[in-house]
């Protein structure tokens, strides 16, 4: 077996953020230090640091970054906005932003309190993945199982272990988990190039497809249950996710092969009644029309990019949350 | 209206076969002439020559030219093998080759024999395209329509205008087509590649979007129809196509949308009974970890990489060929 080798997404220490480049992996590992949190903001809009509990994590110590020097209220506010407006749809971008704002309030010194939370919101979500993982340990029964998961969900997305792939890591420490079908996730693979990486890193045997290979594979061979996160949740349980998942949920009820998501609850958005109100990010037509900056087609082509969609909950056999595991009809309270 | 520039797939004249190099598109419009069938094959094996019909006429003349020097039956034995040899799944390939061969039984030029022989097949396809287009019209109804469509099935697929791709285009010159949705099609992006060129060439308005979002384009985009086109098509009417339509099969049924075929009965062979018969070509894992010779994750990462899949006749709502439209339970006779 080969040895684990470690590697970390995300990590505050001497006043300081350091990530991991996501775009040079898995070729190489490279980490960014930084204070400035225009470089967070930036990095997160480049998707160097992608996912949603992640993002929410590094946004929360970017806030913090911008007044470290002198606890400026106006260069607090100028980073809040900066950091909001650097992706759509993630939920926990907002919550985490917000929650950073709300600690600062009437503080003696705005940094001190804004990196006290920014810690707060990434030491409860380590705890969220852990707890996620073993409230997601029921869905594999007693015997091995093959796994499909689509996207990037381990702890390159989180600041924890991650929510679906902390799942499936859980479970094949434990013996449960035979093979994991990775979909490579287009347009930006995250799955051939991130899943892989963490599939690789810890020991656990798994075979990239092309994402219109999983009807394929469902079809022909064994898989037993398709595990994905959520980058947004409705009330109702319409869970938003990475492209194709919506699919994946389909091709699921077809071959009668359970479909759950992972995600913490800061996920769920009790404001958002139903899927439809969950505005979907389109994204620039070049990652269709090129593949890690190669051009495959002429740019000049249309193209439509959609990078999410919504899964409505009756599709969904159970949301796995750090509170337990929730059946439709989803009642998160 | 931007002026229609002409191409073409594959023509024979001097001796000689023309043909594009399908690898280069849609950046260049590169042909290549040969005289030399092991050229033709490598071509085939390659994908500069790709789609069902064109690999069968393509390996027609290939296998007289193989001869073209000295008639020596030992060569056309060889160049027989070497052809059949490129590509296991299409049933046109050995066809073609078999009724080549057959021709040439008795005859006193088996170059001449031959020759005339794949001119008789490349003349066939032409009409047979036509044949199709005009089969199926019937399923636009009387009001424009909005198309999906996987893969590549116009004139880069074949030696006439093409099988589905056709179908769209004559629709369109009727005005029954508003918009096209081209799956990229992973991994050789013969979408995003050949059919956005040739869609693009014919004036047709059209998007690409990446496979995975089909789905999601047919639960917010008006999609009434999707048809593609067939590598083999068993007697019981179970289609094998390029990885990804079974699934768009299933999620047009999902979403209650058309799901047609169009292909030559040249596609369809009566001696398989059903899709569970037919063999599917693995290819190579660099396609997966490698996107237009660039690769984009680890080589070494393990890969499944199914070619086609079958559709199950069930799923398909009708056959279009030569002969007409066909619906279940399939008997074309």
């Amino acid at each position: 077996m080969r040895k684990l080798n470690s590697y970390f997404n995300i990590r505050f220490s001497d006043g300081k953020l350091t990530f991991i480049d996501q775009r040079k992996l898995p070729f190489s590992e490279e980490y960014i230090t930084t204070g400035d949190y225009k470089v967070i903001a930036e990095a997160i809009k480049n998707l160097a640091i992608r996912g949603a509990p992640a993002i929410g994590v590094a946004a929360a110590y970017g806030l913090a970054l911008s007044v470290q020097q002198d606890d400026d209220p106006g260069k607090f506010e100028d980073a809040f906005y900066t950091l909001i407006n650097t992706r759509p749809t993630a939920v926990n971008l907002s919550y985490a932003l917000k929650r950073v704002k709300k600690a600062c309030e009437n503080s003696t010194s705005i940094y001190q309190s804004a990196i006290a939370e920014a810690g707060k919101i990434f030491e409860e979500d380590v705890i969220m993945c852990d707890k996620m993982a073993e409230n997601g340990i029921v869905i594999f029964g007693d015997s091995p199982k093959t796994v499909l998961t689509h996207c990037n969900t381990g702890k390159l997305a989180v600041a924890g272990e991650g929510t679906a792939f902390a799942v499936i890591k859980f479970a094949f420490s434990k013996g449960l988990v035979n093979m994991v079908y990775a979909d490579e996730t287009r347009p930006l693979l995250q799955g051939s190039r991130l899943t892989a990486f963490e599939l690789s890193k810890n020991n656990i045997p798994f075979k990239i497809i092309n994402d219109s290979s999983a009807a394929w594979v469902m079809k022909n061979k064994k898989v037993d249950l398709v595990i994905t996160g959520a980058d947004r949740i409705a009330s109702n349980g319409d869970s938003a996710n990475k492209i194709g998942t919506y699919s994946l949920a389909i091709l699921c009820k077809h071959h009668n092969i359970p479909f759950y998501i992972a995600a913490p609850s800061s996920t769920i958005d009790i404001n958002t009644g139903t899927g439809k109100q969950i505005i979907i990010e389109e994204r620039d037509s070049s990652e269709i029309t090129s593949v890690s900056g190669k051009g495959v087609t002429l740019s000049e082509y249309e193209v439509f990019n959609p990078a999410f969609d919504v899964t409505p909950a009756q599709l969904i056999s159970g949301i796995i949350t750090e509170s337990g595991l929730f059946t439709f009809p989803y009642n998160f309270k």
